[in-house]
């Protein structure tokens, strides 16, 4: 959807939540990058575009006492005047970096989701937020790992470089066919799996920190922006 | 040797056979990075510093049609009024780098040399001057291979990023512990080989070209310049 455009993930919570989970995104920069923020009961960042963030988002998922209770068409019955909601880098924009580059992306090529792991890479916790991180993975060659490495640090809004590759296990992964979330990708011969931190991590910490309400984009439904992924890179 | 200088490998022929070492080396920029080239008969390329190339380097090699002959202190008696020096980016520049950001370096560690391979990547062929590249390798753990590639990747002057990691067999090195040049060094669990463009490459192709007269710095004695390695950094 929108080629080129930047896609947001989403977290929205009261105000009282928001500094707390502020401070776990710059503690964890690379799972949870802030592109946008508002101010409490805004429902616009400019940054990002011109939409209204209770009705623009594709879909939406709500979270009570930190479970996901249900998929919204819109969160007007919801929102507060005291809410804050955070835009967060998705890996759209890096994928599309990748692409450009000549890179091919299996789970893209087949029309699969991207698949994402728990790792027992823990968070950096702020107030209740907490967690351990969640990875993307994409098999690469070993002349496209490194290629994607240098692409990828362009973009530290979007995940930056990845955190691993090669053995699973290091990360506490311990079977790469069976992803937590998303599809499996098969991994060819002279591939090796390489893995991104990944923007499931807050909604893994909102499950932790089991606050009353919350509502983030549901999986897929991500907000598009009026930003280009290229205005996001460093250099 | 003087700690955070560019030292550079050096190349001096006839002009005969200058454009073509030269194209040989734009064409393999990863192995041969020109850092400065002499007009014909200058003893000194001013970009570099204050130096004599005749005299300033702490050792020579002479090649005589594309064997090592002899080791010599300084050239006087060889250098003709036609000959072209160039200075070639040389990997010590960016293991300042990768030391300052804290990644040990297991040869320098054990004050070995690095250990250095010949491989079956081709480089391009100009004129006479061809064969197939030269890489080192170091054992770095994950994490620090993929910081090297982003700090290397500052350093295209001096080999940039790594060529390749993992599997030696990959890029036809068949025994890792058998390095064709300088000292085995220890690969230790979690640790896997990262592979640079290696600047024993072009000596390799002045082997191939079989001139009748070249001269190269002595292995280990490299000409120490006036640049500061951080000048090297694009980034």
């Amino acid at each position: 959807m929108c080629d080129g455009y930047v896609q947001c993930n989403i977290v929205a919570l009261p105000e009282a939540y928001a500094a707390d989970f502020a401070r776990f995104c710059a503690l964890n920069p690379k799972p949870c990058p802030i592109i946008g923020q508002s101010n409490p009961g805004e429902t616009n960042v400019p940054l990002l575009g011109d939409f209204d963030i209770r009705t623009d988002c594709p879909k939406y998922q709500l979270f009570v006492d930190g479970s996901p209770t249900a998929e919204l068409q819109d969160i007007r019955d919801y929102w507060q005047e005291d809410w804050v909601f955070f835009g967060l880098g998705c890996s759209f924009s890096f994928e599309d970096a990748l692409l450009q580059a000549g890179i091919p992306l299996r789970h893209i090529e087949q029309d699969r989701n991207v698949a994402m792991y728990n790792t027992n890479i823990a968070c950096q916790s702020a107030g209740p937020f907490s967690g351990n991180m969640v990875v993307s993975m994409r098999p690469l060659s070993v002349a496209h790992t490194i290629r994607s490495i240098q692409i990828c640090s362009r973009f530290p809004a979007v995940h930056g470089a990845p955190i691993h590759f090669g053995n699973p296990k290091d990360i506490g992964i311990d079977d790469i066919n069976k992803p937590d979330y998303g599809d499996k990708v098969e991994i060819r011969e002279g591939e090796i799996p390489v893995f991104w931190a990944c923007g499931v991590t807050p909604q893994q910490a909102l499950r932790a920190a089991k606050i009353p309400c919350a509502i983030t984009h549901a999986p897929g439904h991500m907000l598009v922006t009026d930003l280009r992924n290229a205005e996001l890179a460093t250099l």
